[in-house]
């Protein structure tokens, strides 16, 4: 008999997840439920059409509605899940009789923490996540001349640049005294920062958003911040993301610190026959442990994979994170892996630091930008615990082997004798990361 | 007394010991013999000069004549060295009596492998090497309509783009069955290949050099080749590059199989006294031992600077290598570390592959790109042995890291479960070097 698997959430976890457990279990139903209109594309694409680098929505679709159909995979669009009961193995799904799984997977994704200030039933409030939406808010966007971004974290950082390639009057506030301030360093954000005040940007550190004032319609106009009024026809809510857990919370799961699913190495939550992947969960950070919530895209659709071949009987195991991390932020990329200095100090790590600013390329080659490494170290043994980066070029690739270097115990004085490539188009004499090394090494 | 420290040879790898020298022993006298007019400029420019994508030569110099004054460093321009004698400890230079030292440093670089072929005197033979010629050079460029590049090595491929740049009739000649036969395995050179015929290079494989033919002028006419006669007023000839022996072999120093004087980790030579560096040298590649000469400039200059400080009393010591490289070739970016298929083969090294193609950023993202990842893995451990790749972008970092990884020990395992960045203008869902390993772990 059929092995009958369900998924809650059509995102990157979610497909991941039925993706996995068909492969793993080719005669299994594999039912996927979503609130949406849709699944399988990138949610992450949608700063890029909204800031007119990617041409249009359609491209963001990976595949048809008919490929999951034909690959087996049974989607339930526009569909609510009310509720699920781990006892009984049934899941209560809006408009239906109750159902039963002989395997769930918890895929619910994430909400943006709510401002919790007055106005925020208002019009012209833009939560950036559904692909519909984003159409429609696309079309606003074109009669829109001032706009707020409430927070800059990583999607309120793409937005920024999103909107002021717009052409549109942006101010972006935040409570911390750096852009993202969680994540990053200060002297690593610095450069996006200068980059944003040349692209016509005004940014409000250590500001706190007050509420929401809006016009006789409904619609908002002004943003009260501990900094003064700022006038907005759009507001871009870019909160730190939570876990949407109401429903595996309803259903007794247990949640750890930061509100997501605490989840083992299988992906197994507290329940019995009941998996959870993406921004639902918590993840042990492989430096320290701390639980993490909120990764990206990448980890989403990894963690589902886990959880869907597990979930249908294979067996694949989820390794702590070190969380390789990259955006371009205004006229930069910047990216970094594992701690930061500012987080290692907060955590009282003890760390050492070894940076250097190096070139992309050759120093005569056109396009040559700078490439400015920070990389920390544990102090007796130099074994790297984390990296910051803001460059021109290749912070990607970098902070993904960086992210490893970490998990790999790999020690800075490894990383100051390290061959590099040299090409004039492509890699300079010296590279930065063997030189921030180096300077670590002799601190 | 202040020690007296000769370096013969004013390249990467010279000006390397030298800055070395005088970081570790800042009283001692530091003297560079140099043939030619410059020290301190970057030859490895010359190419995209003449392809135009570099707009003048004065940029690939370093630094000013008088910056090597100011450091101490005593630059002997023009100056021809005729013999050392390590027994006296004295070098013999024309037109001086000789002098003494307290070490030698042998940095005499490379010469092209002669052709060895009829005709081999006549003018329109370019060796690609001093700047002051190149810029001779650049000006013959504009009135050549015919050219034959001999041999598609590392600068034979950036020749042959250069001059297709310059919208010039470019033939290449090679003895092996694909281009940079030695390096590179023939399925990532492929797209490389199909790009320089996009381009309007012909190539010629599997076919040798048998002369040169040229006019009254004794100026070169035709190439003779086992494929047929080919019209060139200009031959760039891109032989094999082999060790700059001659002063060193005439003093008894001891040389490998490659012709390239052996060193020990410490860059000293056979003689006491006699340290040498860059490729002059051979050096044992990191998976095998086998002897390698004729590496990059980033490799020459950190040999520089370990020879130069241990001779100026200091302790450094030289890895073996894994050698990372990467260039761009035709509309590509190609490059790898340690072994590929090919060598590993040869060799007699068992190995697993694993193999993928995947994209550069986001699939939807403007300029995304394939990038192809090869990587080679010793069997039962599965510890990665050597990488290839092909691809739009990000092809040097990725050969850094992976040259490292091979270094220390890591296996298609740690790298099949790795995470990424995903940011759609800068990196995609799944890292093709994580694909690429997950192929290799399943085999």
């Amino acid at each position: 008999m059929a092995r009958r698997m369900v998924i809650i959430g059509g995102g990157a976890a979610g497909i991941g997840a039925a993706g996995a457990a068909k492969a793993a279990a080719p005669s299994a139903e594999v039912i996927v439920y979503t609130a949406f209109e849709d699944v399988g594309y990138s949610p992450c694409g949608i700063p890029y059409v909204h800031g007119k680098e990617i041409p249009d929505f359609t491209s963001l679709f990976l595949a048809e509605k008919q490929a999951y159909a034909d690959a087996g995979i049974d989607v339930r669009y526009e569909t609510t899940v009310l509720g699920f009961d781990p006892e009984s193995r049934t899941v209560q799904v809006e408009g239906e009789g109750p159902s039963g799984y002989d395997a769930l997977i918890i895929a619910t994704g994430f909400d943006y923490k709510p401002p919790g200030v007055p106005g925020e039933d208002l019009g012209g409030l833009y939560y950036v996540k559904n692909i519909r939406r984003a159409m429609e808010w696309d079309k606003i966007l074109d009669n829109v001349r001032h706009a707020v971004v409430v927070e800059a974290s990583p999607l309120g950082l793409e937005m920024v640049t999103a909107l002021a390639h717009r052409g549109i009057d942006t101010h972006v506030i935040d409570p911390h005294p750096w852009a993202l301030g969680e994540l990053c360093d200060p002297d690593i954000v610095a450069p996006v920062q200068e980059s944003w005040a040349e692209m016509g940007v005004t940014t409000h550190w250590d500001t706190r958003l007050l509420g929401f004032t809006g016009d006789r319609e409904g619609h908002v106009r002004t943003v009260a911040t501990t900094d003064g009024e700022l006038p907005a026809e759009l507001v871009v809510v870019a909160t730190h993301k939570v876990a949407n857990n109401a429903l595996a919370v309803a259903a007794g799961l247990r949640t750890g610190s930061t509100g997501g699913l605490v989840v083992d190495d299988h992906m197994r939550t507290s329940a019995p026959h009941v998996w959870a992947a993406g921004d639902v969960c918590e993840i042990p950070h492989g430096v320290g442990g701390l639980p993490l919530q909120g990764l990206t895209g990448s980890h989403a659709y990894a963690q589902g994979k886990v959880a869907g071949t597990n979930a249908a009987g294979g067996e694949r195991a989820y390794q702590p994170v070190y969380v390789p991390w990259g955006m371009v932020a205004g006229t930069w990329m910047i990216g970094g892996a594992a701690l930061g200095e500012v987080a290692a100090t907060a955590l009282g790590v003890p760390h050492v630091v070894g940076k250097a600013t190096g070139i992309s390329r050759a120093r005569y080659f056109p396009g040559v930008r700078p490439v400015t490494v920070k990389l920390l170290a544990e102090p007796r043994t130099l074994r790297l615990i984390g990296a910051q980066m803001v460059g021109g070029e290749g912070i990607k690739e970098r902070a993904d082997f960086l992210a490893l270097a970490v998990r790999k115990g790999i020690t800075l004085h490894d990383l100051a004798s390290m061959e590099n490539v040299y090409s004039p188009p492509i890699g300079a004499l010296n590279e930065p990361i063997v030189t921030a090394a180096q300077a670590g090494v002799s601190t």
